[in-house]
């Protein structure tokens, strides 16, 4: 039978796990809370035991080739050491890949959260066949993953493809990351929130005034039904991804833009404003060849690329 | 002797040729006016007429190995055809390579110009190195070159490195583009001259209410004199410019940041600026690594670049 890869997504909530196929077939799950305490060795024996239970699963048969784990973290690859994890303090400065390797005795290769989704999506999904492309993941931020020329784009620090912290108005709201009017403060599931609140008593009409707490899914709910202020907080959301994403059609010309995460559910309310946008701000040429497609991995492409990447480092 | 390529810069207002050696050295110069009229065959004999001037100075004992040739147009690179020239649109749709090669008997390699300068300035100039650089050219407009893993990105249209149509102004300035608010309308020589017209209301103590006309240099000139309104135009020069790059650090992580062009003449008015909000917005990592410094080849940045491919497709 085939050699086989562990997949891991290690997200600031869940710890997922598959055994992926050379196909990118994930043959088992398994799936726990992300421990959360000050030490990491706690987090390396989640992995180790969730690596185990799908170990058990799949049988003593099928040879394990490698670990590929995706992190929402900036990290050093070659070193196999996290950088900096805002979500995961613990792991800040930490070689993860040398402690798991000791403990699983598989090469362990590791990931950027965002930049694995969009080597999945390369490889099996919505930008399948296409060397030059951009995924960007609408969640509670704005995530982002490059791929020029067929090579995950990471750069020197490992920090590329923070397309969230492209600045889309020069004296905006304050970002988490320090910097003002970033796209992933108009953009994100929770600007979709923020820009709701802010902007309700605009509408006195709007059923949300109404509501004492909501999320992005009732303002999208609610925009499907037509109640303006949600519909006008997509247009919002759409018009400043347009300028970001005509920003990077200019300057890295990609084939296919793929567009994923929970808010990119809002896909109907805010797609067409992204358009009008590219097409009223970016070159005629590399306008007209990018392919704006929803992502098609769904929460599965971060660990698809991990499978890739762990296939391709022990091929 | 060594063999030598020619390097033919086509600006809209001079062509410059010159032959150079495997150093990147240039051993001899011509220069004319580049035809304007609406047949390219025009412009052919131009280049051909000049290209014959310097074989003959440099005599016939020494190969001539190819040429380089720059120009200010998206072109498909492989086939040698200007796709579209906005300064010299005879040119538009013309296999430029392919008649130079039929009267010259060289393999002809077209680039645009700021990918160019961007080769010229990883190979002997600022950026050499350094395999991760952008190149900026604030001229009347704002041009990029980039260079990733030591490959100039040029994208499936050849278009890639446009970072003068960032947008750093969602509903800011018209541009020629036909978007709003690119960098091109904040941080060009242009950009300064319109800028300081239209502040000069507000700054009644400045000298420049009493000039009829001026350009770009004369408000440098007068910033350096601490006439307060050509200092407030270059700040805001290099504050939009320091917003553009920031994205582009966060986006990209190079390594060198390279500025050139004739408005780059105004560094000392305008670089704090753009240091300061790079500090503020990109990432800290990233904005650590790169350095941010002026071009060293100056005019001769496309040519030393067009060279470099010359000799790099006839090695």
């Amino acid at each position: 039978m085939d050699d086989l890869v562990l997949a891991c997504d290690m997200g600031g909530t869940n710890l997922r796990i598959a055994a992926v196929d050379a196909g990118g077939r994930l043959l088992c799950r398994a799936e726990a809370e992300t421990p959360r305490h000050s030490d990491a060795s706690r987090i390396v024996d989640a992995v180790v035991s969730l690596a185990s239970e799908c170990r058990s699963i799949v049988g003593g048969d099928r040879e394990i080739r490698g670990l590929g784990l995706v992190v929402p973290a900036i990290i050093h690859s070659n070193e196999g050491k996290i950088f900096s994890s805002p979500n995961l303090p613990e792991l800040n400065g930490f070689y993860l890949s040398a402690a798991l390797t000791e403990k699983l005795g598989l090469e362990v290769t590791l990931e950027n959260d965002a930049t694995a989704a969009a080597i999945g999506e390369h490889w099996l999904g919505a930008s399948r066949g296409f060397d030059c492309s951009i995924c960007v993941t609408l969640g509670t931020g704005v995530g982002g993953g490059i791929i020029l020329n067929g090579e995950a784009l990471r750069g020197p620090d490992g920090t590329a493809g923070e397309i969230g912290h492209i600045c889309v108005e020069p004296f905006g709201v304050l970002c988490g990351c320090g910097s003002f009017g970033c796209l992933e403060q108009y953009s994100s599931a929770s600007a979709i929130t923020r820009m709701a609140k802010e902007l309700k008593p605009q509408f006195p009409e709007s059923e949300l005034n109404e509501e004492s707490a909501f999320d992005a899914l009732t303002v999208f709910e609610r925009g499907i039904s037509g109640d303006p202020l949600c519909v006008e907080v997509f247009r919002l959301a759409g018009l400043y991804l347009g300028i970001a994403l005509s920003g990077l059609i200019n300057v890295l010309n990609p084939e296919v833009i793929v567009i994923g995460g929970g808010a990119a559910g809002g896909w109907e309310l805010f797609i067409e404003h992204v358009r009008t946008e590219i097409r009223k701000r970016a070159f005629q040429q590399p306008a007209e060849r990018v392919k704006i497609i929803r992502a098609a991995l769904g929460d599965d492409a971060g660990i698809i690329g991990a499978a890739r990447l762990a296939f391709s480092k022990t091929a």
